[in-house]
């Protein structure tokens, strides 16, 4: 049986070289889908290029407008291919419309000298902590495990802190497009700050995919520990900073710039 | 007189609305120009257009190639004007080929609630701290005035984070241009943890520009204060992470990619 994400990013590559996309409602978001099964979906379509070189290092997409609910197209392109990395360009275009741009980077793993300097926030187990559902209008939402260990959904705080045990319902295998539609899965950080939600929406998502081929494999279907926050709001919009971990491995950071709208009352 | 900066971030405009811009030796790194230098003239000339929305909120900016000594053709595109903000792409042609592509968002502050999380790394003031000139070879840093506070360009240290005092030489009041190259102006983190230089370059920078027009006023030609770290090292790449500070105000935060060689010996 094919996995509910494995059906959300599945493309087409037409003859023209043109990948086509379809939303899923499955992934469906307040409005239009939701921005992670997006990136996925893009991550999804280059490795399946065939002159792709290596792997998934560095994915920056700019949400310019809703995508609407059916199908999508995907127009990339390979702007240089170097000795170990390739740089990509692509847009998604519905309608006649441009309604998101992109820039990738992929590259070989070399064996270098390695360290992490980041450090994993401390969690209790994922079995000692509590599931939490997002409220019912957040399709995409139930197709995630998300177990809070601060900053829930329902909750307020001074510290804009997320940080949550988070896996594909029903479990999946991570590869790149789980791992980059898990880097845009934080509800807004706003939402945290002033304990209600409002409007707001991801502009711009910028995911730097630091795991390996087998970093990937030795994480499996675990559930990674996800943690985000935000460092300055203001003038209509905030930054969010954001690391996903396995479990002491640094498998992605990411950063977005939100859009949001003054709660009422 | 011409600042040096305002010299090297010149542009022109073509009837066919595409941008020409040139190399200025001030500001060379070791092959190629400062990647700095290179997003402060796209910001410049985005910020000329005729039909830009407000100010910039977002660059990302992938380094292909390097930019060859000489004049470049900077090619933009409106991509979508929202109500409060615009979509921008962009790539520098040299020759017939592509050495950089990239995304910009531009946008209207907006009066809303507002809350900085992010807290100012502790230092002494910049008078009580000592200048530092780079190696002679990296000729862009002679044109900032360098005050490091922790992670010097002669240091070792097994936490790679830099915070340094900078401004334009001979101060120059901020402006978006100004804070996005200073955005790249930390040299490559694994320099830091091997006490050594060694093969390394920017693959791709993103920028959130958090400052208002009344931000850069109030900070002048002062010192800003900038700090960065890097996440995790390996396979041939590692992160950076940096915020750039006012005297209290979070103007920038930004994060790379960067590409590495093991140091020989």
């Amino acid at each position: 049986m094919t996995h509910v994400f494995d059906e959300a990013i599945t493309v087409t590559a037409r003859p023209d070289g043109v990948f086509s996309a379809t939303t899923h409602p499955a992934y469906d978001n307040m409005v239009g889908p939701f921005g992670g099964i997006t990136a996925a979906t893009v991550v999804h379509a280059l490795q399946q290029h065939p002159d792709v070189l290596g792997q998934p290092l560095a994915l920056t997409i700019n949400y310019a407008a809703p995508v609407a609910t059916g199908t999508w197209d995907l127009h990339t392109r390979i702007v240089r291919t170097n000795r170990t990395n390739q740089h990509w360009t692509f847009t998604i275009e519905q309608d006649g419309h441009t309604v998101s741009t992109g820039s990738a980077v992929f590259g070989i793993h070399r064996d270098t000298w390695a360290d992490t300097e980041a450090t994993r926030p401390p969690a209790p187990e994922p079995a000692d902590v509590a599931a939490q559902d997002f409220p019912d209008f957040v399709a995409w939402a139930r197709n995630y495990d998300k177990r809070f260990v601060v900053g829930g959904i329902d909750d307020k705080s001074d510290d804009s802190t997320s940080t949550l045990w988070l896996r594909d319902l029903p479990q999946r295998p991570l590869d790149y497009p789980a791992l980059a539609s898990m880097t845009d899965a934080f509800f807004p950080r706003v939402f945290l700050r002033h304990g209600t939600f409002m409007p707001a929406g991801t502009i711009s998502l910028t995911t730097y995919f630091h795991a390996t081929p087998d970093d990937l494999a030795a994480q499996g279907s675990r559930h990674v520990l996800a943690t985000a926050r935000g460092a300055r709001f203001g003038n209509g919009h905030f930054d969010q900073h954001g690391q996903i971990w396995g479990t002491d491995t640094l498998l992605a950071t990411t950063t977005q710039l939100v859009y949001f709208k003054n709660p009422q009352g």
